[in-house]
């Protein structure tokens, strides 16, 4: 209560005179100085202390992905806008020859690439589940992943990142334990927001789908509440901005990679997807963007 | 001296049971898990305290970069086939039915896609270059980067992966300190090596130059002696791989970006690149995969 939150173009301004933002001359994309990092790191050791139990797995995966793994989920019919595929050159010295030439005159040499089987990941729990595809034990899976995601969607604003990490705790069980691992972690992040002195809130939310179909699947997401959001004020207080979403999948990625339950009932996912670089900035709006000025016990936290 | 280096595909075999890595489907995509992270966070906090000087400025970058960046050094003359460019979806409701069509078709779907102007990461330091342009102080710049690159080269190698990360210091200033910073930075890493219990050697070496005109720019780099790799045994003793390289750049990347040295002298730039997953592998084949039994120097040092 003590600081006064900044708004977005005064708190960009800041944080690129600071150091603590780097624009790197594409819309949406950012280096990451010595603030931002020292409480990105912090933010990710909060979240390993609060997710430690003893049968979680922790796993770290590349930014990209195979795309035959993409085409088993429904990505590209609900956000084929937001997918990155990879292309690369495989020609020979002739075509080599050809590409450079392209570039000298300024045409669109990446027409040239062909394409790779590999996508940019779009959200940090998707290589877990063809990994967990089979029969999960009695009590589920429970995994933590940390991965850095890639959106297609380049931005003025700095809480829209074209690439950023999500810090993920998925579970894969019975619909039961899914439902209620994805309640009990968004009661958590509520909590642990409250004591790093954000204001936040709980909504209920959709993804952005896209096109006329789009809307039906937005409309359908909402009135099944699978979707919660935590929101928080980075660029102004009457716009908040999610910094962390509870989504509960139904059987929507576990029927896609056959993850089954034992005893052959329905198996269910649901994760919870903290935005790290958003509650970073989440923080520096509240707090400032002096570290040494921040409330002692939000620093204790992040450190 | 107590422990049986373990050759090649024994080693992948044994880190794939431990859960050490998890092959995800595509050749040189590897999910990391929780000893092989244990490890990996252990080397980035031994590098960050033997890298630690008062004007040391540390970034941390994401993994993609403008293609106008990669444009205005001469990445696609030397290395097009390793270059990662990003597409995506830019059509209407009508485009994408047809994008959909093609997939359900097993059609080549990624066609449909236009360019954008980002590219993949191709090495950690990329985006300082640009960010440093106009001219130096008089000491010259170090960077501390951390950055997760890309690199188009599919193969069952474990110590070849198409997505890993770089640990980087970089130097910007004087052709002579920062000659010096090289040279300095590769005895460094030979000494860590050898605490850490590695048999290394720094070894002449050179860039994997494209086609016919790559192999005239192989010879020059080696005659000059701009970059020298530190190898080590991780697959077998009799192919040693490179697990750090140290290069100098004399003016190749200052120019292009318009980098300058104070008084109107050359601003050279040099680095040193140290492969985290493939140092993480070399520890791996010395001291085996079972972590409670390594050395207690070793395990000390990376704890």
């Amino acid at each position: 209560m003590t600081t006064t939150p900044v708004t977005a173009p005064s708190l960009r301004h800041q944080l690129v005179d600071d150091g603590a933002v780097v624009p790197m001359g594409a819309d949406g994309l950012y280096g990451r100085g010595a603030s931002f990092m020292q409480v990105f790191d912090g933010l990710d050791r909060l979240l390993t202390a609060t997710g430690v139990q003893p049968h979680v797995e922790r796993f770290r995966f590349p930014p990209i992905l195979p795309a035959a793994d993409l085409l088993r989920t429904d990505y590209l019919r609900s956000f084929p806008d937001l997918v990155g595929a990879v292309h690369s050159f495989c020609g020979d010295d002739h075509a080599h020859a050809h590409l450079l030439q392209t570039i000298d005159q300024g045409g669109r040499w990446s027409d040239e690439l062909e394409p790779t089987d590999l996508v940019l990941l779009p959200a940090a729990c998707y290589p877990l589940y063809p990994m967990a595809s089979g029969v999960l034990p009695e009590q589920g899976r429970v995994f933590d992943v940390l991965g850095l995601c890639f959106r297609n969607e380049p931005s003025l604003d700095p809480a829209r990142m074209q690439s950023f990490h999500q810090r993920e705790f998925v579970h894969l069980g019975s619909p039961e334990r899914t439902l209620e691992f994805r309640n009990r972690w968004l009661e958590r992040a509520l909590e642990i927001f409250d004591e790093l002195g954000l204001e936040v809130r709980a909504e209920v939310a959709n993804d952005p789908f896209f096109g006329r179909a789009g809307r039906m699947l937005a409309v359908g997401q909402r009135a099944a509440a699978l979707k919660y959001e935590v929101v928080a004020t980075v660029a102004d207080a009457e716009h908040p901005t999610a910094i962390t979403s509870a989504n509960y999948h139904l059987d929507h990625l576990t029927s896609a990679f056959g993850i089954e339950a034992p005893g052959g009932g329905p198996a269910h996912s649901a994760c919870i997807g903290f935005g790290m670089e958003r509650i970073v900035l989440a923080l520096f709006a509240r707090h400032g963007t002096d570290l040494a000025r921040w409330p002692t016990t939000v620093a204790g936290m992040l450190t």
